[in-house]
């Protein structure tokens, strides 16, 4: 298999701690996000919506989306679980990981602060959106995660729902999004000793800046 | 179950077809957007999000997020699934949802348009915003569906991604998105004529105006 992302794409990095977690290797090929190099003709054959991450089989069916992408790699190797077993739970940790991948993540995306940049509006102006975009989205978060008991996201081991709040608080620190975020701070360290977080980190990949 | 929605929202719609396909009854709450009903104290203690849709279990438990509450009414009632079984097709499924609900919708919303006229941009450029983002959300999503084997989405019956794809129509046409989109209007078309869909349809909902 081999995983298309790049170091700093939060939705390849979620991708990357489902890995970990599970322990799957893969080939990683990375495309270089500044340079457009996933707007390029062979890579939006692979997926026309021009956006990483890409896992291509080894048949080389080429699946899209890093929530769609995590749950296929749950069906396959299903230890260790990256959902709770009840219903409820579940859709508890889905709701999370949504909440960052819908709700936060593509409207505060290079796409989006291109287009805002194309329209006139200055660096300002635009970071400024992501941070609110990115603040409003936490808060809310860590309200949610306030009625689950912890220590990570849902329990005592990571699920989907941390796989995507580790990376987004990078954008947080980017971005200068701050809170009173204490649930979400706790998951942070917590997350901040956990070998595949570690492994999954921007910082440790190959095409890290 | 009580499902707070609204007669418009893309998202509370997704879930109205879900609940259809289902056969499921719930009590339906109406909260109007334009209104701002989902900002209100009593909506943002459910949902600290303000967003629709919200699914109230008879415990009192709140479901958030439209995808994951659609995946829990499928945990609960498995009868007629609302994923293909094979892996594969399972997170190509998944997939089309995901593009539509993570990175058309949400980019498009109301909060965002919002957002866009606080800024200073009037009529014309947001509506042209919004219709750019579908347009190019539908243009991908067109070629991806091309891969997969219909008449629906994938195969002989609605899935996850129907449900969130023919809403999203609803949508292109309000803000005249529009484009070469053959496979997508086929399905379009067999969804009209499919009573789930029309039951769930935003003209047939008690608060549509």
């Amino acid at each position: 298999m081999i995983l298309h992302g790049y170091f700093r794409s939060t939705s390849s990095w979620r991708v990357r701690i489902v890995l970990a977690l599970k322990g799957i290797t893969v080939e990683q090929r990375a495309h270089h996000l500044r340079r457009g190099e996933h707007q390029r003709p062979d890579f939006l054959a692979l997926n026309p919506q021009g956006q990483l991450p890409v896992l291509e089989l080894d048949d080389g069916t080429v699946l899209t989306q890093s929530l769609a992408i995590a749950e296929y790699l749950d069906d396959l190797h299903p230890e260790p679980p990256l959902l709770p077993a009840a219903p409820v739970a579940r859709a508890h940790a889905r709701a999370i990981a949504q909440l960052i991948a819908c709700d936060i993540h593509p409207v505060q995306n290079l796409r989006v602060l291109t287009r805002l940049r194309a329209m006139g509006h200055g660096d300002a102006e635009v970071k400024g959106w992501a941070a609110d975009v990115i603040r409003e989205g936490l808060d809310a978060c860590e309200t949610l995660l306030g009625r689950y008991e912890g220590p990570y996201c849902f329990g005592a081991s990571p699920t989907l729902a941390d796989a995507a709040l580790i990376p987004q608080l990078a954008n947080a620190r980017r971005f200068g999004a701050e809170g009173d975020w204490p649930r979400i701070h706790a998951i942070t360290a917590l997350c901040a000793d956990h070998p595949a977080f570690i492994a999954a980190d921007a910082s440790a990949q190959p095409d890290a800046e």
